[in-house]
This record gives structure tokens, sequence and C-alpha cells, in this order.
């Protein structure tokens, strides 16, 4: 069964006005997340591993997808179900052979050319990262636009996700531009009540796909 | 059979002079060393594995062992001997659950009861770090002294090896003290000619452990 990435909450502490990773998973997954990733590049690895080896308890009980961010070494070790490789990380092809499936491989990219590839290389998903600008991740860029959402969706088979700039007022845009699911940071993890943000956007994310099935049907 | 650590060289790009990691491996290797620790905390991860299968290719031709620094899953994806795990790495225990022997797991120690920790937790070697002061890393601390490497020597059947300002003038000295082995970063890679420093290095090391075998026989 292909998984579901319809609501993919990144946590950060410092979007999250710091709090920690765990609470951000646990209040995101509270609220109906479908897949959580960790990342976090300052603290040292063993930390990062206890904070992975905590989210993975907390996200088994719900059934969430758990992934951690660029290190497949702690990923594996947590018992994540996969790694997101951004561009600076390990090359899918690389990380493929170390995690066979059913482990799961997303990675970023920025065009339908980086998204083939992708798949071509063992990817379960691509994140069209960014599709609108974004506070969240400073190194992000301008976005690419849904059309590039679009182009990507045209040719993959597996999950396509939109990250960057994403929120309530926009959501549904990326889903019928042909996005799977949307991945967030600050417009869950940035509000008083992250569960209820998830809650809120999950449901503008799911009633999107929805209509688009029934549209397609 | 166990493996020779009798000189370990860790590159390193600053303190060789700007030499790259790969020029540093070369030409330590051509001077005999017996094993080489990549050792790269700025460098994107894509970037430290393209360095890594260099050094490996390398090191291949003269069955140099190959050892990555901290990231296990880059040794993986690289085909390296083995991980070196610091203070702030992955777990001995977490990485041998992913990466089963014969890879090799080496890591850093301050004391008998670490060193046998790491041993029982399926270390392959283990480091005494820093044995003596040293300028090479800056997060390394006072020495251990030559005591520490005995203490640890009488405790744990694995390699043990010394790293940490050891140099031409006291590397028989920590031979003396039980090491099987010395690392090194400055006595090798901050010398104008790499490879005679290893050479000459090497056979202080080795005459100390033909010396210490002849006297225990």
């Amino acid at each position: 069964m292909t998984p579901s990435f319809a609501l993919y909450v990144v946590t950060d502490e410092v979007v999250s006005g710091n709090r920690s990773h765990l609470e951000c998973a646990r209040a995101a997954v509270a609220g109906g997340a479908d897949a959580i990733q960790l990342r976090e590049k300052a603290k040292p690895p063993w930390e990062i591993l206890a904070i992975a080896r905590a989210i993975r308890a907390a996200t088994a009980e719900t059934g969430a997808i758990f992934i951690v961010n660029d290190r497949l070494d702690i990923a594996l070790a947590a018992e994540a179900d996969g790694v997101h490789l951004g561009q600076d990380d390990l090359p899918v092809a690389a990380a493929r052979r170390i995690a066979p499936s059913p482990f799961l491989i997303g990675t970023s990219v920025g065009s339908a050319e980086e998204a083939l590839r992708a798949e071509r290389d063992g990817a379960d998903y691509v994140a069209v990262s960014p599709v609108f600008a974004t506070g969240s991740k400073a190194d992000a860029g301008a976005g690419h636009g849904l059309e590039v959402v679009t182009a990507v969706r045209q040719v993959v088979r597996i999950p396509v996700i939109g990250i960057g700039g994403i929120g309530p007022a926009n959501a549904a845009d990326v889903i019928r531009a042909g996005a799977d699911g949307c991945a967030v940071i600050s417009a869950v993890l940035a509000q008083p009540d992250v569960a209820e943000a998830a809650r809120s956007l999950r449901s503008v994310i799911v009633r999107a796909l929805t209509d688009r099935r029934s549209e397609s049907a």
C-alpha cells in the first residue's frame, strides 16, 4: 500500500517557539499528522538518536510515518520508517543500496528532471521544495511555484509532496496542482495549538484530495 | 586475523596546510600507514561521500584499512572498512546493530571503564583519546596520560590505539604503555613530506611493538 503523506509535519525547535521536537511530534500526531520528519542539524548525533527513538515510540502509537532528515544511520538506528535526503545529503542511489525497501527514502527536488532521476534511483517520494518562498528554512530560496508541482506529478508515479510556504490558505492549491500531500513547519508548529492547527490543515488537504479524486473518477 | 593499526593517520585539511583529504591519504599510505580515517565535520554529506569513495579506491590499492569518522551511513555507502565513533556520535551498540562484523567499529575512550563498555557493545578497537594534550583537535582537552593506555590495555582484548599529541619522540612510550598502534594527525600531515613522515614514524612504532613482543615472549 502506498503510504499516505497528506499532512507531513517537519519538526523545528526554533520555529515552534522552543517546544522540543518530541512535543512538536506528539502534538502533530495528536492532530492527525500522517507523517513526521525530525529535522535537526545542530545537535550531536547521540542526542538526535535519543530524540528520534522517542519520536519513533510516539508515532508508533498512532501509525504515523516517521522520517529522519539527512542521517540515514540515525534513521536506521531509531527504527524510523525512512530518511529524507536534501540536495546536500547522500544521493538517493547510495542510500538505497544501504537501506532496501520497505525503508522509505524521500528527497527534495526542484524540477521534473530531478524528480525522474530520484524515482529511477529508488526514491519512495519526492518533495517539491520550496513550492512557495518560506521563512522557515533560511537556505530554501525562492519558490518553484505550482507549475513545478504539476510538472513533477506528470513524470513520476511515486507520491509528490509540496513543501515551503504552505498553509491553510494555499494547501488546496498545492493538492489541485497534483501533490499527494503537503509538508509544513510553521503552518502547524508556529501556532499556539499545534494539534488543532494540524487537524484543521489536514482537513483542508484531505478535502482537496477527495475533490480531485472524485473529479478524475 | 586482527587488523593492524600500527600507524593510523587521521586526515585533516587544515592541519595539513590545505592539502585535500585524498592527497593526505595517498601520501600517508605511500608511506606505509596501516589505517586512514577520514575526519571531516564541515563539508556537506554528498561531498564527504565523494571524498570517501576516492580514499576507498586509494587505500584498496595498498590494503590499508579505511575508516570514516562519525557518519556510519557514509562509511557504508563508500564501502569503507569501518567507522570511528566519538563521544558525541552514535553509541557503539546502535552502530553495531546496523553494521555487523566484519565492518569495523572503533570508538574514543577516556578510561578503562569506557573501554570495557565499548568492547562489550561490540567495538573492534578503542582509541584512548587524547593520550597527551594536542593542538590538532580543539575540543580534545587535557591528556589522559600513559597510565590510562595501560589501564585500558589490561581490561580489553581488542586493539588499543593511542591518539592525541603523539609524534616520533613519544610514540614508542605509547606502545610500551600497551597500545597496539598510534593515531596521528599533525605528526604526519603537518610535515612537508607526508609519506616520509609516515614511514619514519611507522618504523618507530613497529620497532617498539617488536621489542614489546620479544620481551613478553
